[in-house]
């Protein structure tokens, strides 16, 4: 059948697996029964084990799902390790359930789906050599993607019940106690491994750093904890805090930047308290440095930012022009050590920052919210899973979740060199355009027609040019011209769950 | 049938209400099922109420539980401000299920029984006019007490189901997140309402200090609430710290506290790292002072100081003899305010200070507890719920939970006045004397056979006489004779759980 945004979603997977296919993006206010672990109780004298190898024959059987975080990025040491035990020791069928999967952790990944290790994937997303096997058919079943804050829903909810988490830690006492501010490895929040640690059956904890009893300020408590394993190192600190958080110097993305401010500043948004998430990325970046100068100009201070945390942002709380932060996850190590210091520096779980299914989310009480996009069309849905080549390539991270915000910006190029970015389908749609507000280009603007208020109060920006989105998708492909149409199998390779569980699209095989 | 420890159960309690007879206080291994609430979706937009007629209306049903925090102790006004507006709505048949009940709430809590609002209680205990008219068999249904773990236990484990929590706070932004630390009516730590707030189906926050979204640091978080109701006083700031927490200048209470801290740094556990909870009252307040100085003497520093917090303890923290303070409750302003202050100073809810189903709990890692006793027998048990005349004047509160540390150390006049402290058989068991090391009383102290290496490392300190608790009860029973035997009734008032949730003794109607 086909969903609500008119993709075919095949019939024996809303049947065999029991999904529901995409209708609304109204979460409304159904009651949802939550889930609880079972606890082995111990009086917490004998938690640490001495070696990888020694947890993983102790705790991991065929056909568990287990998990790990992603807060230690391209520096992550844990997922590598824990793995490579897991297959040496000849297990098999597992299902894999991190928060994400990060470059470092592709080849692995791979290896395992192999072995038979892996046979099943939930995460945010995949890149590089992962994405390009799993699109090309290599793991049996489909990978389910799901966002952050529908991660922790259904973690809450019992759809995934990891039996194992592994979470490398910088710090943690012998009996569990840890955070991710202290130590070599510090990362700051660890917003995404506290949903794993409030609900998985046992928890580990891996860290290069045991610290004096009792280890505070504990974000995962002893009374989550299984075991704490000692490992010499947990991973690189200079690689964990690197990749996208870079100042951009492009000036297309510096006009982009601009424009997005341009929209940000004249929306009824902008106003003393309102608050905003402006992620990673370069032109991200670049838009947090212009929005300080006009907050700071029409003396306007927000009451809270929000998502992956940056420097630039923390500079903004530093400043007093950002009243708090409310942080699930640091992108640099300014971040992090802001988070230690810095009260007003809230650590937030993936639930509180995300999860629909909630007693209010902070997305939900998100004023402006600027995101990305590798394809947008003229329906405004986006695209951050899939290249142009129909692998996958890129993750939901908070898409869908922050996309709820009151004003909704795509900030992305018209193309990127030949590739286009603006297109009249796109290949697989992540976020449904009902929750797009506006798209900004480094040509111009297009606004949601649903949303009217807007294209009245945007329409007339000095040097911002509104376009609607179909003369945006022409005049980018006039530059590049009408990509071939992609090519894929019949076989499912990927599930794209909407935040609320249901099925928004798949991922085919790619054809060769 | 009799239990371990000699009391007599009813059979039908043990059959009808599904009881265990207290066995043992090992708790060991076992895998234990949580439970976890149902959620009402919302975005967080709707939640303040203004009065708390329109909540109790909206939300509180004939039959439901019903629960409350203690934390604001004697200067507590939601309780009774909720308690008469569900009166006078015509409620029936509620279980009431708070933390505690503190003095001023008796008198609410009797009018509620006799209105038959109120026809279940299980408490950490109760005092003055409702334990006497408890005791005098004025409700239906036995009262349930519970120790602060076994309710964090109870809940958790889904044997106290919450219905509604009503939960005063100091401070909340509109959506639910707050603390304890902030405004007129602070009282430090939420440990005991932290789980409350993660359990009950429906949690409502009463607030007179509605602040700024978001608030931190959130220790309630704006997940877990349902409705944030506008009130004009939380309570009375002058009585929140006030009871037990003075310094004693009775020559009694020094003398005995100065034994107490002699046989703290006789004993193995006195060493660079300990733990330890005092607790308040006066006696405790002095061995704080004096444990200080032998401290300051041996430089040696403690690991941390747990449970209910008083000011001296806390400037143990501030003066660096204490490492870090895990702090459930605050009984005084000095304790509040620098768990606002002080980063090592960290809130902790009652599951994590207590609860014997855990992953460990402080108390399990906890070296020396001071605890108090009304009465205490030959066999080193302990009464701190019935008094003389075998009506309900106290509470279970963290005695049993704490009295698993490795030394656990009762301070207790042989008399008071004409009555009676050490004495042949308690008339109440909370805390069995497994868990009871060493008795200190004003003429001396008396050591639990089953500690051999005890009696060896105590029986030669200067000025501490050592007895044996039959020694200690005969001299007791030279001073002021022997008590007349109580007299009760066949119908049980009230039924005491250990902290595992077996029944450890029931307590009777007394007879007039």
């Amino acid at each position: 059948m086909k969903n609500r945004v008119g993709r075919e979603i095949p019939d024996d997977i809303l049947k065999d697996k029991n999904y529901k296919a995409f209708e609304t993006t109204e979460i409304g206010h159904p009651d949802k029964q939550r889930v609880a672990p079972i606890v082995t109780v111990t009086n917490g004298d004998n938690k640490v084990v001495n070696s990888i190898k020694e947890i993983v024959e102790k705790l991991v059987k065929d056909g568990m799902t287990i998990s790990f975080h992603h807060h230690l990025r391209e520096g992550d040491q844990i997922f590598n390790d824990v793995m490579q035990a897991i297959i040496d020791l000849g297990i098999k069928d597992l299902t894999l359930a991190p928060s994400s999967l990060t470059n470092v952790m592709n080849d692995m990944v791979v290896k395992a789906i192999k072995s038979g290790t892996i046979t099943n994937i939930t995460s945010s997303g995949m890149r590089g050599s992962l994405g390009d096997a799993v699109s090309h058919g290599l793991l049996k079943n489909p990978v389910v993607f799901r966002s952050h804050g529908n991660r922790a829903r259904a973690i809450e909810e019992g759809k995934i019940k990891i039996d194992v988490a592994f979470l490398g830690v910088p710090n943690s006492d012998e009996v569990g106690n840890a955070n991710g501010m202290e130590g070599d490895a510090a990362f700051g929040s660890l917003g995404y491994a506290l949903m794993d640690a409030q609900y998985a059956r046992r928890v580990v904890l891996l860290t290069d750093n045991l610290v004096p009893y009792p280890n505070t300020p504990a974000s995962i408590k002893q009374t989550q904890v299984d075991y704490v394993v000692k490992v010499a190192k947990v991973g690189d600190p200079d690689r964990i805090g690197s990749g996208a958080t870079r100042f951009t110097k492009d000036p297309k993305e510096l006009k982009i930047a601009q424009m997005v401010n341009e929209v940000i500043t004249h929306s009824p948004y902008f106003k003393d308290g309102f608050s905003f998430q402006t992620g990673s990325g370069g032109a991200a970046l670049a838009v947090t440095r212009y929005l300080r100068q006009a907050m700071l100009d029409n003396k306007i201070k927000a009451s809270f930012a929000l998502g992956g945390i940056t420097k630039p942002t923390v500079d903004l709380l530093e400043e007093g022009l950002v009243n708090k932060i409310m942080d699930v996850q640091d992108f640099d190590k300014g971040a992090a050590d802001s988070m230690k210091n810095n009260r007003k520096q809230q650590e937030i779980d993936a639930s509180w920052y995300a999860d629909p299914d909630n007693k209010a989310a902070m997305v939900d009480q998100l004023d402006v919210v600027i995101l990305s996009a590798l394809e947008i069309d003229t329906k405004f849905n986006v695209n951050v899973m899939t290249g142009s080549d129909g692998v996958i390539r890129g993750a939901i991270g908070g898409h869908q979740d922050a996309a709820t915000a009151k004003l909704t910006i795509i900030s992305a190029p018209l193309v990127r060199g030949r590739i286009v970015t603006v297109v009249p389908d796109v290949t697989t749609i992540v976020t449904p355009g009902d929750s797009i507000d506006v798209l900004v280009t480094e040509v111009g603007i297009a606004i949601n027609p649903k949303r009217h208020d807007l294209l009245e109060t945007l329409s007339n920006i000095p040097g911002v040019p509104v376009y609607t989105i179909e003369e945006l998708q022409q005049k980018a492909q006039q530059i590049v011209g009408k990509p071939k149409a992609l090519e894929f199998t019949d076989k499912t390779v990927a599930l794209i769950e909407y935040r609320d569980g249901s099925l928004i699209d798949v991922v085919k095989q790619v054809k060769d």
